[in-house]
């Protein structure tokens, strides 16, 4: 992650000084620049996107989202995702929802986010029903 | 949200086919072309911004977060914001944990994310420590 990058996605998405303005992040809370939690969020996915090997793609319902500390300029981030459960639906045959445990690490191995979506899978085979 | 904003956000952070490329879309768990989650999240924090008045910013720890349907093209967001509970902290005065409940909705009303941070806040006149 770099300062550039901190910078744009919190100008358009999280405008706050600690996320645009490295020098006013100083004298904040974070102490100086700090990348918006939700920016950390949307590189764990697409690191996600890239790991997880789901037929169907990576979709989620949501999830217990913590930033214990924010990702800092020159953060190099990884991802390690446990699967935790799958869980067959009973009411749509060859559908799950899939427990996994997330944690978004520097190369430091420093928390920078950890998240607990409920992912959709289905099972080989099955047919893929749109929603709408 | 535009179909373009929808893409340009997914090119970059969640490059799946739904949220990329409108007619393969068709053909997927959405039916259509889907906003990515987090980008309904990127968005929600950009309202949150202009409309939670804390004086050091909003600053959360995480939450529980959950997307019941997808940001479509054409939708008009906006945040309905319930402040909870606002719990002093024992062991650093003039700082508080605030319960916020955050609901992202269509301008018909349709739910598209819900969100429960807990933000971290100032009594004011009370001092910024930074983190670190």
């Amino acid at each position: 992650m770099t300062e550039a990058e901190i910078i744009a996605y919190a100008r358009q998405f999280d405008p706050q000084p600690f996320h645009t303005d490295p020098v006013a992040a100083e004298d904040s809370f974070f102490g100086g620049l700090a990348a918006s939690g939700w920016h950390t969020a949307s590189v764990t996915m697409r690191l996600m996107v890239e790991a997880i090997p789901l037929a169907n793609g990576v979709i989620g319902a949501g999830g217990d989202l913590s930033w214990p500390a924010p990702t800092r300029a020159g953060d190099v981030l990884h991802v390690e995702a446990t699967i935790e459960a799958i869980v067959p639906s009973r009411s749509r045959p060859g559908r799950a929802a899939v427990a996994v445990h997330c944690r978004t690490l520097n190369q430091h191995g420093e928390m920078r986010q950890e998240f607990r979506p409920r992912l959709i899978a289905w099972a080989r085979g099955s047919e893929v029903r749109p929603v709408s």
